[in-house]
């Protein structure tokens, strides 16, 4: 077999059989296949797509590429959650801690956070301590021990992907759904998990612009999962404005602590609510949405949500006085206020521009070598709909850069919040449910 | 400027500014683009195709990546003569010393076999002593002594093509019309010639299966030789059944002897005549069309343009004397007669399978580092049209292979002669002129 072929084949619009994608998949990641045949099957996979089948053998193929974690050790059925990213996206934070303490078992796997769009490991590292290096026997031993547990993916998952991804990402053919289907499946299965609630999110903040896009996406995931005989159920979620009010690491996490405290923002809290039941009705411990959803809000009530976050932190290390005292965690030098020049609604808020203002406050990473500034990021005053009244706080700015570096930021993160005279119904952070 | 940004724009579709063009051209050359990202650009623009404004610009950024013939100081208008290969294709050895008869300068930069088509350097080879390798100086030297020389590309020449070339051949990026026009028209062009004659093959034996292509690459090519100043004229030719009765070096170069005698075969002939007659109206020594093709006739009658070639082998250093008694050409050890098992007319004759024939004889080349038979390859007797008998002979298969080697290639010819009951009109070789 040639893989000078096999990319022919799909150029022409062939469907390749199991044997042939396991073959360019094998030989890439043992080296065989160059970048340069890669890059060239990739672009053909862009321009004339994969059968469902071919999806499917493409996620095995690759998640049998490395290590398969097992979590049979964990008693129950494992759920897991992954979001196709976002700004202000603290939800695995706040959403964990709540379906763990509804006696779900949660092993994610989680990570960084790239351009405009943040990370749950950087997250939670703003915490002091925290450690997200853990083996698998740490991993399940937690899992055993409290429920749930959020680390880093081990450097043997998926091998196929790491290589495949960072190719795709230099040659112009990161955006083929059945790319980022197979790339995001394959590790989701690859960590072991039964069940699992994706979260696609789409609008200006996400890699999905539209709901045509992001629907086909998350149908093409869900497919794969069951294809491979794990639940799979996916929501998508708008995030044409940012997710909650905190934009930053340190801000999110305290926005996060708040939110257990059963005083979070609308939208964050609406996504939790409507993701965690889902999963608990995977997890066989509620009967139905319902019955989830209240046992959800019943753990935001009684504490036992935060608490199940304190365990965690305090598990991985983490400086527990920080979760029980957010006023702890460290202030930026800078702390600027923006007003409203004018009176009236607030009609958008562009999440892509507030997540790039926030990485160029120090909070993100441009290139996978920076080094985040924890306490950078934007608070959010008001969001798409608010009645705003001129002078009226609309966001305040944390960062430690210089004057000259931030008043651009600044100056931008004004423009984006759009006001005009007419009032303007509030977006729904749940736009569908693919099952 | 960074070329995941090219990449991805002309994947969207959109057309790449000439900066942008040799941006990647120059670093590709260069090596700071590395092979992955010109791949995926390759597919990009297979699917997306290039206006006739990015083809010329690639066409000028190739052509300017290496070394520029100068042949300024070759007295009059210099012609050239460019075929998109074929099977039987011995055209140069015959056109190339009736146009140089008639009194025109072709100073021709010409290449080596592979796959099922034959090269004209190889056939040279085939006669003892025959130096294809020479300076810049020598060619022009011989230019102006003689009028003709046929020589290998030199290696500074159009190091882009060679480089992209062998990166398209593995990378199923070989098929789109922009990138093989660009690659012929480059490398046509770096060889310092005033006009061009491109003789487009089109059928099996050829690159592009039909019309619509071959009139496609011709439209493409005769454009761009015209944006950049050349005089370029196209003839579409068919390459169905092999051109002429003979298929290997040294039976080819016999039949290039004897056409130049006068006794050539009608469609060889035919193609000569056309392209020779368009040639000399490109160099300025014939009125029009008319005009050349009565000279050109003149010089196999009156023995000038055997004598050309004659004094182009003696100037290259080939042995003289193989050219006036080819019977000093050696016979390979084995010569099988094929003979047809019924009456009736030749439907058609696949010039693929007689090339892909010619080459497992030992005629040809299947990697680049194969080493070549020239005795080896196939007499024709019986063409597409012919009226045979039962019994009669139909091609004369010579080889040095073993009887188990040659046996399934014997009956494979034999198979590929067609005959049916009625008759059939002769193929016309010229299908059309494009200027």
């Amino acid at each position: 077999m040639r893989v000078v072929d096999l990319i022919i084949k799909k150029r022409d619009g062939y469907e390749l059989s199991d044997e042939e994608i396991r073959f360019w998949i094998k030989g890439y990641t043992e080296g065989s296949i160059p970048d340069y045949q890669s890059s060239a099957m990739s672009m053909a996979i862009l321009f004339k797509g994969m059968t469902k089948r071919e999806i499917s053998t493409l996620t095995d193929a690759m998640m049998h590429s490395g290590d398969i974690v097992d979590l049979s050790k964990i008693k129950g059925i494992k759920v897991d959650k992954h979001s196709t990213g976002g700004v202000g996206d603290k939800t695995s934070l706040v959403l964990g801690p709540m379906v763990a303490a509804c006696g779900a078992k949660l092993a994610k796997m989680s990570g960084r956070g790239l351009g405009h769009t943040g990370g749950t490991l950087d997250k939670l590292e703003s915490i002091p301590g925290f450690q997200i290096s853990r083996t698998e026997e740490q991993l399940i031993k937690e899992v055993n021990d409290i429920g749930c547990a959020i680390i880093g993916q081990t450097k043997s998952l998926v091998p196929a992907d790491k290589k495949l991804y960072a190719l795709r990402d230099v040659t112009g053919t990161v955006e083929s759904i059945p790319l980022i289907s197979a790339s995001i499946m394959s590790k989701k299965l690859a960590s072991g998990t039964d069940a699992i609630l994706l979260d696609v999110t789409l609008g200006e903040g996400a890699f999905m612009k539209n709901i045509d896009q992001a629907r086909e996406l998350a149908r093409t995931m869900v497919d794969i999962g069951k294809h491979l005989n794990r639940n799979t159920i996916a929501v998508l979620s708008d995030m044409s404005e940012p997710l909650g009010m905190a934009v930053g690491n340190a801000l999110e996490v305290k926005e996060a602590i708040e939110s257990l405290h059963g005083r979070g923002p609308k939208d964050l809290m609406k996504l939790c609510y409507t993701s965690g039941s889902i999963m608990l009705v995977q997890a066989h411990i509620a009967k139905d949405r319902e019955e989830g959803r209240k046992m959800l809000e019943e753990v935001i009530k009684n504490g036992k949500a935060f608490e199940k976050f304190v365990e965690m932190v305090k598990y991985q290390g983490g400086d527990v006085s920080y979760i029980l005292h957010p006023e702890k965690f460290e202030i930026s030098r800078h702390v600027i206020e923006i007003r409203a020049d004018r009176s009236g609604y607030v009609q958008s808020l562009n999440a892509l521009t507030i997540g790039e203002s926030s990485m160029k406050l120090g909070g993100g990473r441009e290139t996978l070598d920076d080094v985040i500034d924890m306490s950078a990021g934007i608070l959010l005053n008001k969001k798409v709909a608010s009645r705003v009244e001129k002078g009226e706080l609309l966001a305040t700015v944390y960062t430690n850069k210089s004057e000259e570096e931030y008043l651009p930021v600044v100056e931008t993160i004004k423009r984006t919040f759009v006001i005009e005279d007419r009032a303007f119904e509030e977006l729904d952070v749940i736009r569908e449910i693919i099952d």
